[in-house]
């Protein structure tokens, strides 16, 4: 899967991915307003505004990234309602061809970390059968609790040939909170990336890991630390465009084979047309403002690269 | 919701919460089969057998007990139909009385965070109304990501009276790994501590904070040091019995009022009847079985504390 995914950027031109994260204030009034005559102000009716809206991005972007990143939470806040368009929204993603990152960060003790992986990325046991609940390819994950709640991941990984991506250094102000504590002089990311490196040096492709992490635009300095910690891991970089992330910034998560980072996008895309420099796609063609979204930000990434 | 919690100790004397954590080889074969005959060995199979056995632990210990904490990774990884069972898990368990802990170790960025809240604690906005999509009493949140990933949580549940528990030393083996790491000569977990009781401050009940703590028994040592640092947050304990904690352990966990602990059993009461000390109730009779063992847990733990 690392590999599919290092083709798929490679071809499509672009390290970038676009998060599928739906709020209903992103979702253009024709398309809430039709789902709420069809099912009322109901959880069902939002559920419903939210895949119409993805279904219009997905259309638009998906012959242009490798990659999607839905975050579960924005469909869980709507209950099971929200969760079968997540679902749904998956399915239709691998159907477009996308490789589907899931935005979960999970992780507990060992045997429920198990059962998180299993219903993401694996597949579960009923009986004499097996069966999948979301089947994402990727998905990410909280370190806290340390390796044992780790571990149950990486092998439903090896059994599916999928990745995760781990919490290293978090895009959110308060970050540096607990992450940049200094333990030995050290900060805690740092720590977190030593272990990520570790942790995916028993699972490697050819020449990136399985097990990568996560890092945000927001601390490009530090991205440049953790480059070299974990050279063969691949980085999500959640915090480009609205949270502040520039394409500059960014030149520091990639390697010198221009690999080995994925840029994370959500609203800066899902809702561009909100934002004046794509205000003349208007409401109604907030897909094709999404597009050209993507192409810009694709631009911007592989000018700051020099490619 | 926090003095709910504690008038409920108090009356039931059992600082013991009851792990709603169903894996499919708890489940006695008469319960699964007769699931598969109906559904087949699909995924709603093994969601109506999680349901069944649920039913019958909650109509064998609901007048003994506070509140239970489902472990939603349990249900997770049966896709939607185990989703689906996890909210009529919640409905009954009220509709019986009991207070609910979902236990979800949620935490993200900000915006992200307020999206989990919403959904678990509190309402959602679809159009002119508001839903709750799952409606939880408390849950369990991961600080990672420091103040703005936990704020929107406290948020929420003060606009609901609802109360969190978060994630300080873990019960698993490996939790030292990173929260055990020494900052400036103290371990991170102490510092979250820390956060945990400044956090709790803007939120106090009558005598203990919404904001409360996760600490596992595993770890009685910590515990102590955690009741100090924390008074004022009611304590969450898992790791009582099938990972080892015994009531011994337990007493530093609690102030000298007898409260602000919580003690969690999950295995260890849903599937006594697997032990040899409750075998005599057999497979057939598996909810008298976890009676038997959520008494015994609450005379070991009031006879600790010397009550």
């Amino acid at each position: 899967m690392i590999q599919k995914l290092t083709d798929k950027i490679k071809k499509t031109g672009a390290p970038v991915v676009v998060g599928l994260d739906p709020m209903l204030d992103y979702i253009p009034g024709h398309i809430t307003q039709k789902a709420y005559r069809e099912y009322g102000e109901t959880l069902e009716g939002a559920a419903e505004a939210v895949w119409q809206f993805n279904k219009e991005i997905v259309d638009n972007i998906y012959d242009l990234v490798p990659a999607v990143k839905p975050q579960i939470a924005m469909y869980e806040q709507f209950g099971i309602e929200g969760l079968k368009v997540f679902k749904k929204t998956l399915d239709y993603c691998r159907e477009k061809g996308l490789l589907i990152i899931g935005d979960i960060k999970r992780g507990d003790i060992g045997s429920t970390s198990k059962a998180y992986a299993v219903g993401h990325l694996g597949k579960v046991q009923v009986g004499s059968k097996v069966h999948a609940g979301f089947d994402e390819d990727f998905a990410t994950v909280n370190p806290y609790f340390g390796t044992d709640g780790v571990k149950p991941f990486i092998d439903v990984c090896k059994e599916e040939k999928k990745g995760i991506f781990i919490l290293v250094k978090t895009s959110n102000p308060s970050s540096g909170e607990f992450q940049d504590r200094l333990a030995d002089g050290r900060p805690l990311y740092e720590i977190v990336g030593e272990k990520v490196a570790e942790w995916g040096e028993s699972y490697m492709g050819d020449s990136y890991s399985y097990v990568g992490a996560v890092v945000g635009a927001t601390y490009p300095e530090m991205g440049k630390a953790l480059r070299r910690i974990m050279p063969k891991a691949y980085i999500l970089v959640p915090g480009y465009g609205a949270q502040g992330g520039k394409g500059a910034d960014l030149v520091s998560f990639f390697n010198e084979d221009g690999l080995g980072a994925i840029v994370n996008s959500s609203r800066g895309i899902i809702a561009a047309y909100k934002q004046e420099k794509y205000a003349k796609y208007g409401e109604a063609c907030f897909g094709e403002a999404a597009r050209a979204a993507v192409e810009d930000m694709r631009d911007d990434i592989t000018q700051a690269l020099g490619r």
